[in-house]
């Protein structure tokens, strides 16, 4: 199983942020939290990394599903998506997704696998938008 | 491998969450994003759930550590933190953490290993700090 449903853009960073939301925003999820990672380590412990953003989406019609199906699957939501300056190649941004299907595999709980699927589904469809550059 | 790890407390809701953060905070944890997943849900769906708060936890040494091994690790990160009432038992409410080997599981990185390890044994210390009542 892939850990992450993933793409590269070769844009601002800043703008493979916007276009990740946007992206995300059309298959209905919002983005509860945005941490900018390299700020806040620079900030608490004067730590250098590269632009790293992590973006808390979530689908709620989805997110009330699975929290229905297994109390303790708020420990994986909601769902992650990293906007991250590429380590290979300063010029690209990998843009990934926490693959839903872990949310079954980690729980062992069949209860999940529909709404697992149906995220899955909605986020590999974000990033394909973006991979197409639609 | 446990999915988290927990205990149950005897106290208000809110009571519990707040002895979550010193908690935490005892252990190096600043807490980023703090999302109340019932209002949130109430609010966009009007769906009813238990209260449900989720805390991302961060200790910025270990994350700085877990982000150089592995540049995919924030899909895991900020470290999940419920405080949740039980569905058992209204009267109590569970905290339970993400247990950091989670990322070296789904990752099979054994780079993760020693700061999974750390992370893993301070959060045990914040959880055993409320379930000891002090």
């Amino acid at each position: 199983m892939e850990l992450a449903l993933s793409t590269t853009l070769h844009t601002g960073f800043d703008e493979a942020v916007e276009r990740t939301r946007e992206a995300l925003a059309a298959q209905g999820f919002g983005v509860l939290t945005d941490i900018d990672l390299r700020s806040t380590l620079k900030t608490k412990i004067d730590a250098e990394i590269e632009d790293y953003r992590i973006l808390g989406a979530c689908n709620p019609p989805l997110a009330n599903q699975a929290v229905g199906a297994n109390a303790q699957i708020g420990l994986l939501l909601p769902c992650n998506v990293l906007v991250r300056r590429d380590r290979e190649d300063p010029a690209a941004v990998v843009v990934e997704a926490m693959n839903p299907a872990l949310m079954v595999q980690v729980t062992g709980d069949p209860a999940l696998e529909a709404v697992a699927a149906e995220a899955t589904a909605k986020l590999r469809a974000a990033i394909d938008t973006l991979a197409s550059g639609t």
